[in-house]
């Protein structure tokens, strides 16, 4: 089955907001079996909304529909779809209580515009919203299914995952897909593309590999398309295998991990816990890891020391190693680990002082020079590296990097 | 001018990565005063490629394509565009020179992939990347022009700055749009409506008016389009100041100011600095802080507590408040705002505990318990929230009620 998305709102063209509703529903649909072979952002415009349902029409089996079903003005779809499929808006009795049932939960204000959101087209199918006012619509016309959901994330993501994805599981018969991604660390993607150009050059006809590279990691995708989807993962499980054969000092992870989870899953094979000492990644680190549900067991807590003075009083750093040597220096950054370590009484840390730009540069420590420490028991060391890009590539750059060598320490120390 | 965007690669498909190059473009372009119309993601098939240049073509004046000019197998843009436009790749001395001096100034080795970088289509506009190795080309067909960009997000900015935007500029010629969006806080977006609706309907045909909601924000965008820039930034500001007399306490800025970029502008301005103990938002506010270039000179640091025994020792929370009151309580947020002032020596201080989840709730204090208090030299005072929704959004709305509060405090205090 193929499905087109098309993302409705001037906001997503203007670039006031990212796209992110596509591209989880692109990650569930794709999952779930279902080939999405087009997204299209449109406009709040009838015409240029029409148009794109009838373009998307030519190729998709389904065609998923998000934005302009608030409660608002600028929200027309519900009169477009009327347009599109001939009908008219009547009041939707289920909806309607509904509606009323979650203000008065609320204890909100029901106000003539929410009640205008039980009004629905006619002839439709009714996905009922679990969170919110505005339910999803499904029309079948011909061979293509068509449904309109809220583009509200939450709403959207509810009515995906128990009304439409269902239905189109039910809907679609047969062709398998199995995808499998490799996380790399540590080099850019040419020279990941000639290290494994041979086993690259040994992949089959069904089997595709897309470099998908990000600041500090390239993942590999493999993707396998047939009919069995057990055969298809035995399939792409045998390349991962020997794909690990030929990089492993490289690989760091599968899916969906991350720097942050591998790093929080060694913690808690080992039973070890992590604090961090941050000058120039100004809590990136701890904010990365404490995103994560569970890390309490092995996270305790860490100092944002952005002025040197924190780093004295907080961290106890030596006025005498800021003076002799700079906030950013192998002594400071040593200190900074030892001293988070001990206040906190962790079994590891990590210290990151460096100069994140625009400006703090000098000829000797250019913008993007970077101290690392990382501090295991008793045992310590530091290195030093140089990023490029901007402030923010900088930071998210040095967290990477801090992240990484705690897993390395973690795999040694095993 | 009207523009369409083609975004190439499987990945946008599948959810592995946000469209954002597509969002950053369609910014620039609003900017520049160039209207855009549609954007579209498809596959790294050949079909769909072209397919979505021959639909792009019939719609706008120009089409901006990016994606698929890597150095790796999966990326076949160049081919494509070759069979599109009817012609073939030739070596392109200046692109080989430049690539040769890029990789040599690096210290890369130089690979037969790299050198086919320089391979681009006869006949086509090479537009020079800066910063990477694979050029943008400009093709004319008809009244249509293309862009064809790496997706690199770095590379693509970069030809789209330098080249693309003032090509398109010139092209340009007459039609004028303006836009401003006012940042509220506070209120849901129903609630705001209602409040603002004589307001909106005020509005002439040519004003448009869209609500943007966002976790404990909503953005009112006013966009107003006709021939002179100058006249619609005057009819757009005129309203967006009878909208500032109709919910004065609502607005907390405009376009691209954030909350930490309005409590930056206070804090600079009243020369002030601040510092954090976070425990429930792990890092998550000195993180925003920290990612704004010159934020050192009102950000002092902080610590985040994550453990108990981190509060006490880092941030002198007694052990008295801690067994009375439980780490989520009044007593304790208090205390912690109070020590991370006293040991940073900074004028105000913000501080959270609460309960993120999904686990760690009770029914005296549920997951989305989130006490916050501030300091402000002596003065104090803490309030009590509670947050709807998952870990990550308990973790936002909090740092953002936090940073309110900051706000608040500096505004009064004023």
């Amino acid at each position: 089955m193929k499905v087109e998305i098309i993302s409705i709102g001037d906001e997503l063209l203007i670039g006031q907001v990212v796209n992110t509703n596509a591209a989880w529903m692109g990650e569930q649909l794709t999952d779930a079996g279902i080939e999405v072979i087009r997204i299209t952002a449109v406009s709040d415009r009838a015409e240029d909304i029409k148009d794109a349902m009838h373009l998307a029409s030519q190729h998709a089996d389904a065609v998923l529909i998000t934005g302009g079903l608030g409660p608002t003005n600028d929200d027309i779809t519900k009169t477009v779809l009327c347009e599109y499929f001939d009908t008219v808006l009547e009041n939707h009795v289920p909806t309607y209580l509904h509606i009323e049932a979650m203000f008065a939960k609320r204890g909100y204000k029901f106000t003539e515009r929410n009640r205008q959101q039980s009004m629905l087209p006619k002839g439709c199918t009714i996905l009922p919203n679990s969170v919110g006012t505005a339910p999803g619509m499904l029309f079948e016309r011909g061979d293509t299914i068509f449904i309109s959901m809220p583009g509200v994330p939450m709403e959207m993501k509810a009515i995906m995952s128990e009304e439409a994805i269902p239905f189109l599981k039910r809907k679609n018969n047969g062709s398998a897909i199995f995808r499998h991604t490799v996380i790399t660390h540590g080099v850019g993607e040419s020279w990941l593309a000639e290290r494994i150009a041979g086993w690259e050059e040994s992949l089959p006809e069904n089997v595709k590999l897309a470099y998908l590279p990000r600041p500090g990691m390239v993942r590999l995708r493999i993707t396998a398309t047939g009919n069995d989807v057990q055969m298809l993962k035995d399939q792409v499980m045998g390349f991962t295998a020997e794909l690990h054969k030929i990089i492993p000092e490289l690989i760091i992870g599968y899916n969906e991990d991350t720097m942050e989870s591998v790093v929080m899953q060694l913690l808690l094979e080992q039973n070890k816990t992590l604090s961090v000492a941050e000058s120039c990644t100004g809590g990136y680190i701890a904010q990365l890891m404490t995103a994560m549900a569970g890390v309490s067991a092995v996270f305790k807590g860490g100092v944002v020391a952005y002025e040197n003075s924190v780093k004295q009083n907080l961290l106890g750093v030596s006025a005498k190693a800021l003076e002799a040597h700079g906030a950013v220096s192998r002594e400071v950054v040593i200190e900074m680990a030892r001293g988070i370590m001990e206040s906190t009484g962790s079994d590891m840390a990590v210290a990151t002082s460096g100069i994140a730009g625009p400006s703090g540069g000098t000829k000797e420590k250019p913008v993007g020079t970077v101290w690392i420490a990382i501090a295991n028991g008793d045992a310590v060391r530091a290195e030093k590296f140089f990023f490029g890009g901007n402030r923010e590539r900088v930071i998210k750059q040095s967290a990477l990097k801090a992240l990484n060598m705690v897993r390395e320490e973690l795999i040694i120390s095993k």
